[in-house]
Order: C-alpha cells, then structure tokens, then sequence
C-alpha cells in the first residue's frame, strides 16, 4: 500500500482586475500573527484544475507549453501538471488586512485553493553560484 | 463538507554521516530530465512526524522553539508545525545518477517522504525590497 497525505485549503486566491489577494479562511486567521514584519511570503497552492488521474501522472512536458523549448522533466520545470499539484510562488505583501493578504501579483488563477505560506527569509545563495539551462 | 487533496510520496531524503541524497521513486524518475542544467532544486517535504491533528491544529509558535522569540502565527515562519506539513528548502545540487539527487544539505530528517522538486529560478526580488522582523 502506498502511503498517502492529506492537505486541506486554508484560504484561497481571489483576483480581480484591481488587486490580488489572498483570502485566508477563518479557522487559520491565527496564523498569520506576525506577518505583517514581513515584505515577502511563499504562496504554495494547488494546481485544482488539474486534479485528474492523467494530468498527476504526466512526467514530462515542454516548459511553458513552448515545443521549441526542450522536452523536460516536470521536476525541472514549475509545470502546473505534475504528481502533486502544488505552485509555489514568492509574493510581495501589499497590506495586510484582518483575513485578506494584498499581494502585489501571483501566478495563480482565481480561485485557487492555498495550501501555505510561509515568511520569505533570503537564503544563502550567490547569484553566481546558480546555473540555468538555456530555455530559461 | 471540507475538500481536500491527495499528496503522494516521489522520493524520501537519505542522509549519512557522508552525504545527503534525494532518492527519487522508479516510478517518477522521468520526472527528472533536464534537472541537471541547474544548479539548485527547491524541495518539497513532508513532516511526517508531525503528522498527528494536535500539530496540525498548531496555529502560533515561538519561531525556533526559543521562547524569547515573538509568539508568532505558523505561516509567518517555517516551523515544521502547521496545517498542512510542507517543509520547503532552496539546494544545490551536487551531482545526479539516475534516480539520487545528492545535495549538499536540507533541514529535513532522514527518511523524510519528498513530495515535489522544481527547478530554482532567481526571482526578480531586489535583496533591499525585502523586510525581516527581528527575531529573524
């Protein structure tokens, strides 16, 4: 038997034409204690509309649906097919109201649930030490 | 009713005292093509330590565990207690042979059940743009 985990939302991804926002439900509102220290958070959600068999079992694609672009594995790509649908994206904190985190932009379509945030902390990383392929 | 989704395992974390490896399931290492044209991964994790409904109803910590840390909300830090057990971790990446991913490091704990990699890819985020609480 293969295990399994079980995610639940805690909030969901509310875009209009005028702003981006965050809207966390009410059970997990405690969690956001302190956010507002932060200018940046790590947004993970779930690729919702892509919940079938088929889609979790695609493997490898052309990233960013360009055939020009070398077929990859998903793993090297931010695919939204994948085996596990989670998006990750680092946002800028615009304000933060009550339940509603204003977001400067996401790359989330509206609706989608949210699974996390975290506090977006710098890491140690030397932009000279990172390598990219060319199709980036 | 609440929905929720289905994680699967891709991988687990394997650490000795020499070195610490992403084993990457059979089933998913075509996943991995064209990974090894860059240079860190972002690792997804599981706290499957955690995985009990008294942590996971967590909302509020002392970041670190150090009490003289702020009380603070779960999703303004990284702590491995929160509502759904996601740990996230920027590595780089040290050599691939088939289905082993060796890192350099990741504070996951041996055995840690992996449920997604992407592909690092610098944002546009300018280090003075970024602001840290304190007790950061």
């Amino acid at each position: 038997m293969i295990e399994s985990f079980k995610i639940i939302p805690i909030g969901i991804v509310r875009k209009t034409d005028t702003a981006v926002n965050i809207d966390i439900f009410e059970d997990y509102t405690d969690g956001l204690l302190g956010l507002d220290g932060f200018s940046h958070i790590s947004v993970l959600y779930w690729f919702d509309r892509n919940d079938r068999a088929d889609k979790r079992r695609v493997l490898q694609v052309h990233p960013r649906k360009d055939s020009h672009n070398p077929l990859s594995g998903v793993f090297a790509t931010h695919s939204p097919q994948r085996p596990n649908l989670i998006g990750l994206t680092v946002c800028k904190i615009r304000s933060i109201k009550g339940s509603l985190i204003e977001i400067e932009d996401i790359d989330a379509l509206d609706g989608s649930p949210v699974i996390d945030i975290k506090c977006y902390i710098p890491g140690s990383i030397r932009e000279r030490d990172v390598r990219l392929p060319d199709w980036v």
